[in-house]
């Protein structure tokens, strides 16, 4: 009846045919590849062709394009199309879509070109808008729309569902009706399932759902997103200071602050920016290149670290040739450690009141994975060199190092938390620091008292 | 009005409290003390107290427990508190759940306990769930329940809502409600909303969506939660092979899977499980030595290659200070490049479409950092050492490493793909065995060559 995933709807061949029309200026081919597309599978092709091609690709269709389009579109991507249309474009675009789509489109803009853009909207429409971009970035308040259905308290359900009849503008994606006082603040909501099957003279006030969770505009995206998963909320009210109804957040967009959430946290775990994949090269090596240089003052404080024991390497050159097993294995070791305390901190599963035995079982997963891999590391060094104490020092190095990257995975992350700084971002590069460093001399010192 | 958040509603203080009332078996207080919360926030005290408190606490709650929690634990404390729980009590907990949430818990025992509990429930809902868990785990069928609104094609708006009138089963979060024709087969959906601005007499068939997506029951859990993320859904109903109506997804269960997935991706990415944080200390050791096991193979290659250069290791002692930056700077580079590979493969935006191209744009950045490290650690080289010609073959290995992480690190992912391996699991093993490998041989050969 219909695919299941949008990969099944843009398929390479598609995308490999659109670039052919392009390449070839077949602007009523390109057309009529990309109408039956819906505005992810839209979205696709624009991200899946090569720069140039993108830019022709949107002077063809230009008012043809899907405003929906534009919301599904990585940032990068965005910025390279919204490039390619003028403001009178951006604003027929921003009108058919929802304030806080409407919204996430304009905040991508300079500052010029924004008001461009917002004059060209009807006054109602700019009002909204402006009053949402009103807020810092990440904010319910930019999350929210503003059309909702919004009922006095004295009404009855009658009354409600007369009302909705003859309010023409309803959207379809309401699925529950707020309820404010006279001053206008909130005292709950009903589903609209629930008042369709409650008899007409029943007050709504006796329907109502009164202790609904409720967010501030300045309530930070992230935690509104929390919310959402934890009581599987479908819209969440946004609130003033008084408890005046403001908008509401519904969950599609919820959806997309999650699937980012988790997924920034694996990119700057890996030493890169959210868009790096768009971005064109030279953008790409200079980002790229600040992760690199803070690695390479690592690199070169563990080298330092074997300039030490020069003296220890040229009598032993076999020290040369193991070390780097010691510092690796510290380093993966250390890495699975910090892993799992990044994502805890994040989901609120390692928190101060289980700190202490996250530690302590780390250390315990780290002294006997340390112990399992001086035997085998201690085994096949006496194997392959027939030196039992070269052996026994690559073992105790690796016990060594490999409780030290247990304590490092751990108090790294929780000390950069502690501290405000997101561990997600610089925890490995403090770790892989302290594992080479432990681990060149754990391996290199041991060696030099007991072989030398 | 609401907390943004579960971390407001559990303080580490709270948490702390439980222990203490758990370990003077004070009941009544950790009662008191639990009273309050939601389930979400149940679910995060019993996974932050140690296991042995969390034993006595469930012990302490049996019944009190709130059934919702359950379905908010991590797999690997389920699987702790059901143990303390007898079929009664779980079979009492999966009546008050919906359809996939007890089948969520369900799965999780063994199958004789899963027996005993079916058995305790009553014949229907034992059928509903019998009939879920026979589909394949991760699929829509698992995630799907069967409660819904289902409407005959020929019945008129009135008709549909003096029919919700009567159901007092309706549950809550009805959204849609289904029209199916006298086959039981899917015809479209209907907005709640809109019904209820429309006028009685009108044809339901008038304002039915006809062309709403829909799932087959075999469906991917990762594909449905990407229909819904990319077509911004809130239910999607699920059909059998003849398109009859079978069941609704519902979004909130969607959000789980969404958040999991990026999550999964993080996790095996730093060689762990998804339930590493929970395992006790031997589990979790025996699980990441699987990987620590690999990367020990990676290490030991890596080390041979050295073992090759031992006579100019000999010569010149520099080399064994000055390699391990040229390793480490392409595990690095190679990381950023395998982690936005890993994730465009993920969210499909990288595609063959775009392979060639996006390894292209890699290939450039390698080299371009390449460039500029190999300036910075030649010229560092040159001043550390005063030797010209040692800095001059630390920047060639350094460029040369960076073109190959670069190269390995898309055509690794790329590959594991097409041979349909997750490349979130092995692609960093493989790309450092790459990079140490390339970075000990360019360097000691090139040193071999030009200094020896």
């Amino acid at each position: 009846m219909s695919e299941p995933d949008v990969l099944d709807e843009v398929t390479p061949e598609l995308v490999r045919r659109v670039e052919a029309a392009l390449a070839d200026d077949r602007a009523e081919d390109v057309r009529s590849l990309l109408a039956g597309l819906s505005a992810t599978g839209q979205a696709s092709i624009l991200e899946q062709v090569a720069e140039a091609e993108r830019d022709k690709l949107v002077g063809i269709l230009k008012r043809d394009l899907d405003p929906e389009t534009l919301i599904e579109l990585d940032e990068e991507v965005l910025e390279d199309v919204l490039d390619q249309l003028d403001s009178k474009d951006i604003a027929a675009a921003a009108r058919e879509l929802e304030t806080d789509d409407a919204v996430a489109i304009l905040e991508e803009l300079p500052e010029q070109e924004r008001q461009e853009v917002l004059a060209e909207l009807p006054a109602e429409e700019r009002a909204e808008i402006e009053s949402a971009l009103a807020y810092p970035e990440d904010t319910a308040g930019r999350l929210m729309q503003r059309s909702l259905v919004k009922i006095p308290d004295r009404w009855t359900v009658g009354e409600v569902i007369d009302h909705c009849r003859e309010a023409t503008d309803l959207p379809d994606d309401v699925y529950d009706i707020f309820v404010v006082d006279p001053a206008g603040r909130l005292r709950g909501s009903v589903p609209l399932g629930r008042m369709l099957r409650t008899k007409r003279p029943v007050p709504i006030l006796d329907i109502v759902d009164p202790d609904i969770p409720s967010v501030p505009a300045s309530a930070d995206q992230v935690e509104v997103a929390h919310l959402f998963r934890d009581k599987n909320l479908v819209s969440c009210p946004v609130v003033d200071k008084r408890g005046r109804l403001e908008g509401v957040i519904m969950v599609d967009d919820v959806v997309d602050v999650i699937d980012e959430e988790a997924e920034e946290d694996l990119l700057k775990m890996g030493g890169v920016g959210i868009d790096d994949m768009h971005a064109p090269p030279v953008r790409t090596a200079r980002l790229r290149a600040v992760w690199l240089t803070v690695n390479l003052a690592t690199a070169v404080l563990a080298s330092f670290v074997i300039g030490q024991f020069e003296g220890a390497i040229e009598k032993i050159v076999a020290l040369a040739v193991l070390m780097p097993i010691v510092a690796s294995m510290g380093g993966n070791a250390g890495t699975q450690t910090v892993t799992v305390a990044v994502r805890a901190l994040a989901t609120g599963q390692l928190t101060a009141a289980n700190a202490l035995r996250f530690v302590a079982k780390e250390a315990a997963v780290g002294g006997l994975n340390g112990m399992i891999f001086a035997l085998v590391m201690g085994a096949a060094v006496v194997a392959w060199y027939g030196d039992w104490r070269l052996g026994s020092v690559i073992g105790a190095a690796m016990i060594c190092n490999l409780i030290a990257a247990a304590l490092a995975g751990t108090l790294i992350p929780l000390g950069l938390r502690k501290f405000g700084v997101d561990p997600a971002v610089s925890s490995t590069v403090f770790l892989t620091t302290v594992t080479d460093v432990i681990g060149f001399l754990a391996f290199l010192g041991l060696a030099t008292v007991f072989l030398l």
